[in-house]
């Protein structure tokens, strides 16, 4: 319970605008994309001002009541949940891009800047910044650090850790440091790699220096229906032993194509088709279209029924609608959308996906799948009614069972999305022991208390041994 | 001192052959190649497996003894050294390659694999490793974990972090954790971040897994002499200016040409030059062709006499002959040579260089430059005899000038060879009191007794107060 005195100095702090207690408002701060977890927080403060994140944390600690930060709310395992309560530190309002050097390629930007917003901002100048969540257009840069996300053209172009290079920190006890450097990683240790993808549990993101990448000179997008998503997955595996890196490579089987060809995201996409390939080509145009191409070869090789292929950015941009708009089509079918995230090894796809239909099959839910297939990076989602406590429980137990078949696979949790509220049960499976004490003190090191964003990715050393029992189950 | 029950289990568990405690053969061990810093150890010993690795570790630590890794011993900022005496874990013999997974495009390896070898043997799988520092023929894998080592290809491809996916690694208290993962970075806390670059202080790698890139399908090099040095890296702002990104980058002063061309790394770098740059493009033939030509026209508006292009294998190994071989070079000239390794931003070059010259003629030190021009990571170096104190004064009094002048200039202490011995001290002019606090509190989480590798990095809180008011000296 949040003591009156510290929302009374929130609101001195920040205005009535910035500090919100009613329990109505609140609602809508209870969970972020994965639905399964809500927990509402007593406050949620507005700060935008490193000064202020720096006093909000400092009264939090005072009063001893737990904070966690958000960004735009729209991550997948739970990450921006106030798990035991306490004050949300929304970043949202934070939001100003602070330099564009061009020159040196590097933005500098408060947390709250959308990603889509920055790649909009510097277009003029030639250049971009590379990672690109689906869910660019409204997802944070200081979400994206977090959550060390990723996005399509990651395959290329790496992910969010490789385009960060300077962070500005509040540590849990409300000291500020600067982590990193605009021009090498190599002065003392890497406190900037470990603040990314910590999904904010070691400090609050408070500026941030990006990398900005030119844009290429040409990119062409093919779009390539399959039988079956299977044979595009074969075909998958083919282009990268071929030697060839695509800037993205993305698969969307028979359940997405109809939900997104019946929506307002409708992209063209074959009715008769499995599955479709998206395969990204960027760089110079003689390197576009040799690859382009071989992968053409390469696909129609594959059982691909023809190849549409786009080069001018409106109808590249009618092309990927389907697939940026996967999950918002999926919205159409029930009330709510649980996305999986787990890797697995490319050659195994495969094997993997008929075996997760067949879990989805037997506990009678409807399966989608739309996925990083370059990266082997699997999105499984399920459309289901939250309000249906057996439907919920079947949910989850898909997720367990799928994360098992992934795992056995030689995969492992999390693509991209992170551990957070969903996944901490998990990580005995995938980590022994010792691996799991050494994040425990890294989080101990910054975060003793565990005021900052409790109760997130790590599981207690007794739920280990429940997990590891648990996992001897079938899947 | 190291008692002798802790030798004879050494012995006992290793060998006589990897257990070394005679005094005139531990000479060898008691500096790395920054010559300025000499600790000689107790004992060398020689694991080969990951046990071994950790008996040694527990028996240390049982007998409160310090302990050192160690691969190569050619780290330029000390970090070998034992500082504080005791056991030096030598992982020169611990050299296997466990793995090549051509389809997945990593390797295994054991840390004491030397870094070219790696590159040698996926070869014909027409695979590389990326990283290439220039004592790639000798320098291990471990080392280059150790301090996130650089090379003039990571201008396009990236330093050490960006190619080690997974490390398993060896605690200071012998336990062993697998961190990272071949799959994703998003697996809980990011410790390989934490772990890469840390300098040997925060655990000892036993095994790394590493991303293999795709050899090139064209690389030319190109050889532009220039009357000076100034001139040269005003065509280099203008290439990376004009949007083109090349393989690498780097640049050649007139003492370095001239130590060079009488020597047996003779290059055919023209005797009338002031200053060279290479270049190298990589890439699909089409797009290395278009960089080529623009690159040409911007080397020769700049001032560059002539341009040499090669193409095939033995001729681009004759320009590079030169680049590669310069430090050895410069070991004619005088018993020992310091290296510089402070970064700037580019645009800055054309005026910290002659800053840098009139330093060294000043203290009159003869200064000549072989550096990264394309990140702006200067390698001011100083030849120089070890045995004259004056001299070796006026060396490291040159190399506080030259850090300051590049700290100045919106720079930074180290590019890619680490802060160790030499740089602690001026750690508190790049961070403030909280920052180093925070790695401070990363190093206490995993190395509390600081046993590893003890004082490195990190300054005492007192150096701190110090160095910043002997700061406000005159650069």
């Amino acid at each position: 319970m949040v003591p009156p005195t510290l929302l009374h100095d929130f609101e001195r702090l920040l205005g009535p605008d910035r500090c919100l207690t009613d329990p109505g408002v609140l609602l809508a701060y209870e969970c972020d994309g994965l639905t399964h977890f809500k927990v509402r927080p007593s406050a949620v403060v507005f700060p935008t001002t490193t000064a202020e994140v720096q006093a909000i944390v400092r009264a939090c600690v005072k009063a001893e009541i737990p904070f966690t930060p958000r960004g735009a709310g729209t991550g997948l395992s739970g990450g921006a949940v106030p798990a035991q309560g306490g004050v949300l530190i929304e970043f949202a309002r934070m939001n100003r891009i602070l330099l564009v050097d061009a020159e040196n390629r590097v933005a500098v930007v408060q947390p709250g800047v959308v990603n889509a917003r920055l790649s909009e901002t510097v277009r003029p100048l030639g250049l971009a910044y590379a990672p690109d969540p689906s869910s660019q257009t409204v997802c944070t840069l200081g979400g994206n650090a977090a959550e060390n996300s990723g996005g399509p053209h990651c395959l290329k172009y790496g992910a969010t850790t490789n385009h960060l290079v300077a962070l500005e920190v509040v540590l849990p006890d409300g000291d500020v440091v600067r982590l990193g450097s605009e021009r090498a990683f190599d002065n003392g240790i890497d406190l900037r790699g470990l603040l990314i993808g910590s999904e904010g549990t070691l400090g609050l993101v408070t500026e941030i220096t990006c990398r900005l990448v030119p844009i290429p000179a040409r990119i062409e997008t093919l779009l390539a229906p399959f039988a079956t998503i299977v044979d595009a997955c074969r075909a998958v595996s083919a282009i990268i032993a071929a030697g060839i890196l695509p800037a993205a490579l993305e698969a969307l089987d028979e359940r997405t194509i109809k939900a997104v060809e019946s929506s307002v995201y409708r992209a063209g996409y074959p009715a008769n088709a499995g599955g479709v390939l998206l395969v990204e080509l960027d760089g110079h145009p003689a390197e576009v279209d040799a690859q382009s191409a071989r992968i053409r070869e390469i696909l129609l090789e594959h059982g691909a029924f023809n190849i549409e292929a786009a080069n001018d950015p409106v109808h590249r941009a009618k092309l990927w609608k389907g697939r940026k708009g996967a999950f918002g089509a999926m919205g159409r079918l029930a009330p709510d959308l649980y996305v999986q995230d787990a890797v697995v090894p490319r050659s195994k796809l495969p094997e993997v996906l008929p075996a997760i239909g067949r879990i989805c099959d037997e506990l009678g839910l409807p399966l989608a799948n739309v996925f990083h297939a370059g990266e082997g990076n699997l999105h499984p989602n399920i459309s289901y009614d939250g309000r249906d406590p057996d439907q919920v429980a079947r949910v989850v137990e898909a997720g367990r069972r799928i994360m098992m078949v992934c795992l056995e696979a030689g995969g492992t949790l999390s693509g991209e999305h992170g551990i957070g509220l969903e996944k901490q049960e998990f990580m005995p499976l995938l980590f022994q022991d010792d691996d799991l004490q050494s994040m425990r003190l890294a989080r101990a090191a910054f975060n003793p208390q565990e005021l900052l964003n409790p109760g997130k990715i790590l599981p207690t050393p007794r739920a280990c041994v429940e997990v590891r029992s648990a996992a001897r189950k079938p899947a």
